[in-house]
């Protein structure tokens, strides 16, 4: 009997990575990754050289299916593996991406009368242009005191499905006239692999505002734009496909470009964070998810449904199905380490790090790891990209406080990785303050290499802290859904407890440090919450008199 | 006729200049500069390698003596000057930089018995080991409602007279009891050149607590420590010279060691701020002289006495006599640039600089320069070094506010630069504040040389700012103060119009940045006293746990 294998594809934002898993044990067997050619498109439009405006970020949808030409067949090869024993196939994508398609999902762009049209690509999540929009349907959401607003922390993000769609329909009216669906790219993807559209309930409930089978009223649209009326009906609603579950079978014209058979399984779709859980195997309650990289995303189940504010989201089966998952996020995490070891230390640092063989990340950490708790004499806060989550404004703002003439390089950098990891204990605080437990984290992602920083971690949130076995989490995680949706297990739940990987316990809190970062959290939260929640707006005045300088040196040059 | 000249010196932290001067019109015509061979003492005891406990700062007088006989020479060779047309020697020294003597002036430490004693040796200004002693005067003063205490800001100096003798008197009795006279080097240096001492007005004021022609009582002294009750009969008071008159003539010996004629004018000792201000033309009521070097040190005459909160101390006559002087400062300047450039700029900016041939200060800048005032979002408080007038308070430090991932060093400089002027601008307004007019700001020291600085300055303070045409201001303003001893002019502003020096009103404020600058100085001003103030005591704990994790570290050391 051949071993049944599993493919799962993740698709992120500079490339997508195939891997190909054993579904008895969930063994990596091999891997590939494929660049998308144009990657992030967000300065000018490849069809017309247009430059963009700022805060836009499309993607061409056609780089996606070089994944499944080219990675897809190049890890069935690295991996030694018989095409024929695959039996599934799980993706998972970024979100809130989407794109605007005809009825039969060929992306507008693709239309050749709309291929000069940059709302008629990709929108990729990191797309911020909407943001008036998004002010309007929190505003009104508000005004109206709807019920699906404190479901997403009292804020509706510019980055998801309503904000994007309206800022299409007020700028680009012919495009929004000529879409027929507007589908997110994990299911789009889903689509080109099946030839059927089903929209999962993770970025519909997450993303679209599907909250209790409904989504936002025709009412609310049209006060919001009495053009934007239909947009649920017309273009949004679809049924939707539980996670895990069977979306449809590999079509031929899929299986030509993969490789792999027709006719296997093809799971839901999924988002890249949410699908990491069973990868980590942490789809239990309580067992918070942290995927820390450039930034951070923590998801976790729960068996009630709590409306905990500031949150990105809570979903009914977001995560799994049968559990409400909760999402909630750091703006700014790696992405912080590694603007300050870009721009902040100085050269000898650079030369010891080289003489020493190491990355200045590892030399910076060897020098904190020194110190005492305190003894650098620094206080951070972790806004240099806005805040997430519990504050959701990303307006805030960078902060160190505690510096005098013997502050060295090391001294901010570990003060900055305390910032991040007190971060992640006001988000867990407020899970648990709304009644929703936490009992463990369970980190996956690149910053797991860091043991100083995850003792840290474990230090400040003083819990337990796992690590993922797997360093391709939702790859892995798209594996395990492939099995789920092959029938090869019951359910995600027991195919992540075969298929997933985990290091449990590994880092545990030591009670002196818990009790030395109890005393300079209480520090943290006291300026959170001075600079976050109205004690003062300076960091709002700043931001704002960044702006209108910007707009005058614009003038200025022009 | 020959033309008269005259000698100033500057008793510097680690070096005496020497200048010679035409008392016409103060043309500088030559200096040189003697670097004390023991510098400052704050590792060891030379004369026994004893270690020093930290915050000691000594000084080995004999040094002193190597001015007079170096310096003073080679500045008359480089000038070409023929001695016999000199006809007074100006002297500035460090304050409060004070030393027991016996009866005649020899300093304790070259008495064998007391050579291996620390105590007996000079304790520079910035001895700061008699803090628990300040703190203990301040205290009781409050207490006593002592009507000296206002005059100074509200708080003693562990730099000054009191704090420094009371703790040689507990730690080192015998060193306290062989001293006859607790002398500051501003007059000790005056005692050796006329074999008189002569307590100068200016030091006795600001260093020796000295209003309205008394000392603290015996009655205070005595509730401080019982042996100390006799301190100021015993070994302090002592006849006052007027800053600019003549102490007495150059003895023989005096003579001898600096190649002067014997019994030429010998001026008053005097302070290094202090005495810049007749070199900058700047003694005239409303006229604030900024030093402005590492730190910098504000000196402004008025005609009325008024207790300014949180100044250094106001002394009758403590400038120029028949004025009230002023006196207030900036613990750090020049050198939170300095810690800035050494430890915060990524090697790309050092090679840039390398390449264009500038220093790294002029090259960040040129770029910081370039932008537009609120550009770089930020907001910075200039404590980094604590902070020394109007909030007293040395436990504060630096703070940064506004970073995000696009923050780039030349952004961070220039916060910088902008806080401390923002620093200047509050001490400004707290002397506005309380009646004591500032109609115009005269700078001085090693920063003026940077153009965009002084253009701040001008916009932030939004008044003319005027710049000394001197690079040797003190050694300048002591042979005005040389001058006037010698009869050369009626007093010190007569003296000064004719040879001091300055380019007045070089920089004017430009309307729209003094606007744009009185919006980002509101936020400094809220941020300055939400934590300098009470709003917040967060980085006095800082200080605390940083001090404790010091503690820490050598205990698990040792």
């Amino acid at each position: 009997m051949p071993e049944p294998l599993t493919v799962g594809i993740d698709f992120g934002t500079l490339s997508g990575r195939a891997v190909v898993v054993r579904a008895r044990d969930g063994a990596e067997l091999g891997s590939a990754v494929y660049e998308y050619p144009h990657g992030v498109v967000d300065r000018t439009l490849p069809a017309t050289g247009e430059p963009l405006p700022p805060d836009w970020a499309l993607q061409v949808p056609a780089d996606y299916l070089g994944v499944l030409r080219t990675a897809v067949p190049a890890a069935l090869e690295v991996a030694g593996a018989n095409p024929a024993h695959v039996v599934g196939i799980g993706t998972d994508f970024t979100a809130c991406t989407v794109v605007p398609t005809t009825v039969d999902g060929t992306p507008l762009c693709e239309v050749p009368e709309f291929e000069r049209e940059p709302h008629a690509y990709v929108k990729l999540w990191r797309h911020h242009a909407a943001q008036p929009q998004a002010d309007r349907i929190t505003e009104l959401a508000r005004r109206r005191d709807e019920k699906w607003l404190p479901r997403y922390g009292g804020l509706i993000s510019s980055e998801w499905e309503f904000a994007k769609a309206l800022q299409v329909l007020e700028e680009a009216p012919a495009v929004y006239a000529a879409t027929a669906h507007w589908v997110e790219l994990a299911d789009w993807i889903v689509w080109q692999l099946t030839g059927t559209y089903v929209r999962n309930a993770c970025t519909a409930g997450y993303k679209g505002i599907l909250q209790d089978g409904e989504y936002p009223s025709a009412d609310f649209l049209r006060e919001l734009n009495p053009a934007f009326a239909g947009f649920v009906t017309d273009k949004l609603d679809h049924p939707l496909g539980r996670l895990g579950d069977r979306a449809g079978s590999l079509t031929a014209e899929a299986a030509a470009w993969t490789g792999l058979p027709e006719g296997i399984a093809v799971a839901v779709g999924n988002v890249d964070a949410h699908v990491t859980a069973p990868a980590a195997q942490a789809v239990e309650p309580g067992r918070m998810v942290a995927i820390m990289g450039t930034s951070t995303c923590h998801v976790l189940n729960a068996e009630e449904l709590r409306e905990v504010p500031g949150m990105c989201g809570v979903v009914d089966g977001g995560i799994v199905p049968g559990l409400w998952g909760y999402e909630a996020g750091q703006s700014g995490v790696g992405d912080i380490f590694a603007w300050f070891v870009d721009h902040g230390v100085p050269p000898s640092y650079h030369e010891a790090a080289r003489r020493e063989g190491v990355t200045l990340h590892e030399h910076l950490t060897e020098l904190a790891a020194y110190q005492a708790i305190g003894a650098h004499g620094l206080l951070a806060l972790d806004w240099h990209s806005g805040n997430r989550s519990v504050l959701v404004d990303h307006e805030l703002s960078g902060v160190v406080l505690g510096q005098t003439l013997a502050t060295r390089a090391e001294d901010t950098y570990r003060a900055l990785l305390e910032a991040t990891a007190f971060g992640t204990r006001t988000i867990i605080e407020a899970f648990q303050d709304s009644g929703v437990p936490v009992t463990e984290l369970v980190v996956a992602g690149g910053l797991i290499r860091n043991a100083f920083l995850m003792q840290l971690y474990a230090d400040v949130v003083n819990l337990p802290l796992s690590v993922i076995g797997s360093a391709q989490g939702p790859a892995l995680g798209s594996a395990i859904h492939a099995a789920v949706a092959a029938g090869a297990y019951p359910d995600i739940t027991a195919a992540a407890r075969a298929m997933g990987s985990v290091r449990r316990g590994v880092y545990q809190p030591v009670p002196e440090h818990a009790a030395a970062y109890d005393r300079l959290y209480a520090d943290y939260r006291e300026l959170h919450d001075h600079f976050g929640r109205g004690g003062s707006a300076v960091l709002h005045r700043l931001a704002a008199r960044r702006r209108e300088a910007a707009t005058t040196v614009r003038k200025g040059q022009s």
